[in-house]
C-alpha cells in the first residue's frame, strides 16, 4: 500500500551540534535500512529546502505510523501523509 | 531531472459528457505514451479525490512545461510543481 | 484499517431538483449498505453544515478509494482523508 | 451529545524529560478513566503525527470544556472542536 | 447551551429577485420567531458585510442543527459554529 | 456601539508562575469592573481553548482600544475586532 | 471615528455592459458626494487591481454600514473593515 | 508616490525592558521627524493590536525601503507594503 | 523603479474562442511593445501554469497601474505586485 | 534553466552579533561570486522586508539545490522555488 509522505525538518537551535549530528547519522542509517527492505520506496530532496518527498510501500496505516514515529528526527519534523492508490491510466501496477 | 507534479482535475458542469469523455480518453492515451517513454515516471491516484501525484523525469523546465501544457485536461487542472533532487540518504541514484 | 473522512457537499444550482433528489436517495442507500457491511463505521452530521465526519473501516487505500469514488455525490463533494491507527492510550483495540 | 475533537500535541523542548513523562503518564490515566466512563468515546492516533482524532460523548459544552481544560497536556495542545449530530442516513442512533 | 454562529450570505445571481425576496422575508419571520422564543439570543450585522454574528441558546447540538438547516437561506450561507461555555471571569451566569 | 472581540491567550513558558497568576488575577478584576460598568457586555469561554468571545459596548474605537490595550494580558493575547451594528431582522435594538 | 476599508470589486460576466456602466457611474457619484461631505476621507486605487484602500471618517459603526451597504457596487464587492484610532506617535490628532 | 504600509510589532520577551523602551523612544522620534517632513503622511493605531496602518508619500521604492529598514523596531516588525495610485473617482489629486 | 508582477490568467469558459483568441493576440502585441520600450523588463512562464512572473521597470506606481489595467486580459487575471529595490549584495545597479 | 527563488531571512535573536555579521559577510561574498559567474542572474531586495527576489540561471535542479543549501544563511531562510520557462510572448530568448 503506497503513501506519499512529505517531511520538513526543523532542528531547533537549542539542540547542540553533537546531538544533532548523531540524530542525523541515526536517521540516515534507519532510512537506508528501510529503503533496502523496500518499505521506503523513494526518497527525494526538495530543491532549496531541508525537506523531502517520499513514497512508502507498507502493509497499512499501522506500519507506516510505527516507521515514521520511530525516526530519530520525528520530534523535529512536520509530516503530512497522503494515501495513494492505483491510477486507472497508470501502466505500472501497484503490487 | 525529477519533478513532483500534483494535478487536481475539475471539469466544469458546462462541458457536455461526450466532450468530457473524449478529453479523458485523449488524456489517458497521452499519459500512457509519456509513461512508456519514461518521462511520466510515476502516476498515482490520491485516495478520495479526482487528483493525482506524479513524478516526471524530463530534461528540464522547458520540457516539463511542454508536456503539462499540452495535456488535454490542462485547462481544467490546478497544477503544482515541486523540483526534486538527489537526497543524501537515498540509496537509489537519480540518473 | 481506519480512516477519518470529511465530506463537504456542494450540489450546484444547475442540477435540477429531480436529479438532485435521485442522487441523494442513491447516496443514502449506498451509504446504508456500506454501514450494514461495517465498512462505513460511523457517520455524523456536522452541526450547521451540509457536511459529515465519517470513520471508514476498510482493507486499505484501494478499497477506500473505490468506495468514495463510487458514491453518487462524489462529483459534488470536497473530501479529505486522514489515516488513523491505534492510539497507545486507547482502551479499545482497532481490529 | 457528540463532538469531534482534534488535538495536536507540542511539548516545548524547555520542559525536562521527567516532567514530560509525568505529564504523559497522567494524561494516559485520565484519558483511560474517561474512556471507561464512556465520555471519551473514541481515541485514534493520526498517522505520522503526534496528534489524535477523538469523539466525545458528553452532556454538553460545559462538560466538554471541563474535561479538555483539565487534561494534563492541555497547555501544550492545539485543540479544535466540531459539534456533531445525527446524520439522516446513519443507521446507528446517537443516544 | 450557548453557541456563537457566524453566517455569511451569498445568494447567487441566478436566483430571480422575487424568489430572493420571498426567501429573505421567510428568513426574517423565522429568525424573529426564534428570537421571541429565546433560542436566537442575539443577532448582529457585521459592518460592511452581508453577514451576521449570532448567539444561540439551545438544548444542544441536535436542536441547533435543526434550526440552522431549516433556515430559508441555509443553502446560500457559509456557516461556522463555535461552542461556548461559562467564562470563569464572567459575572453573568449562563442559565 | 458594539464590537465582537475574540481573544486568544498564550502566556509564554518563560513567564514564572507567580507573575502569571498575578496577571490573571488583575485581568479578572479589570474584566469584572468593565462588566459591571456595562462596557464588557458579554464574556464567554470558547470550548477547548484558552480563548474567549466577547461583546463590548463602548463609545467608539478610541475607548475600545484604551480598554483592550490596558488589559494585563494584552501582551500575551492575539486579538481580533469585528464592528457590529443593528441587524434589520433583530428584535432587540442596540442602544 | 476612522476606519480603513478595503474593497475588491468583482462584477460577474453575467451583468451586461450597460448595467455595469450605470452601476459604476452611480458608484462614482455617490462616492464623490461622500468625499465632499468628508465622510469618505481618502480613496486610493491599489496598483494592478480593481480594488481600493479607503479611509472613512464617520460617527460610528451604524453610519459606516449604512454607507457601505448602500453603495451601488456593494453586491459585487468583498469588503474588509479595520477600526482605527489615534496612534501615540502621530502628530496629527484624529478629530 | 503613495504606499500603504501595515506594521505589526512583536518585541520578543528576551529583549529587556530598558532596551525595549529605548527602541520605542527612538522609533517615536524618527516617526515624528518623518511625519513633519511629510513622508510618513498618515499613522493610525489598529484597534486592539500593537500594529499600525500608515500611508507614506515618498519618491519611490528606494526611499521607502531606506525609511522602513532604518526604523529602530524594524527587526521586530512584520511589514506589508501596498503600492497606491490615483483612484478615478477620487476628488483629491495625489501630488 | 522595479516591480515584480505575478499574473495568473483565468479566461472563463463563457468567453467564446474567437473573442479569447483576439484578446490573447492583442495581449501579445501590447506585451511585446512594452518589452521593446524597456518597461516590461522580463517575462517568464511559470512551469505547469497559465501564469507568468514579470519584472517591470517603470517611473512609479501610476505608470505601472496604467500599464497593467490596460492589458486586454486584465479583467481575467489575478495580479500581485511586489515593489523591489537595490539589494546591498547585488553587483548590478538598478538604473 | 531559470528559477525564481524567494528568500526570507530570519536570524534568531539567540545568534550573537559577531556570528551574524560573519554569516552575512560570507553570504555576500558567495552571492557576488555566483553573480559574477552568471548563476545568480538577478538579486533584488523586497521593499520593507529582510527578503529578496532572485533569478537563478543554472544547469538544473541539482545545481540549484547545491547553491542554495550551501549559502551561509541557508539555515535561517525560508525559501520557495518557482521553475520558469520561455514565455511565448517574450522577445528575449532564454539561453
Amino acid at each position: 500500500m503506497l503513501f506519499m509522505v512529505q517531511m520538513q525538518v526543523n532542528i531547533p537551535a537549542s539542540i547542540d551540534k553533537d546531538t544533532a549530528d548523531a540524530l542525523k547519522k541515526n536517521e540516515k542509517e534507519m532510512s537506508q535500512k528501510l529503503q533496502r527492505e523496500g518499505k521506503w520506496r523513494d526518497l527525494w530532496r526538495v530543491v532549496g529546502q531541508y525537506a523531502n518527498v517520499s513514497i512508502f510501500n507498507v502493509s497499512g496505516n499501522e506500519e507506516l505510523h510505527q516507521i515514521l514515529s520511530n525516526l530519530p528526527l520525528f520530534p523535529f519534523m512536520t509530516i503530512s501523509v497522503t494515501p495513494l492508490t492505483q491510477h486507472p491510466s497508470a501502466i505500472a501496477q501497484i503490487d
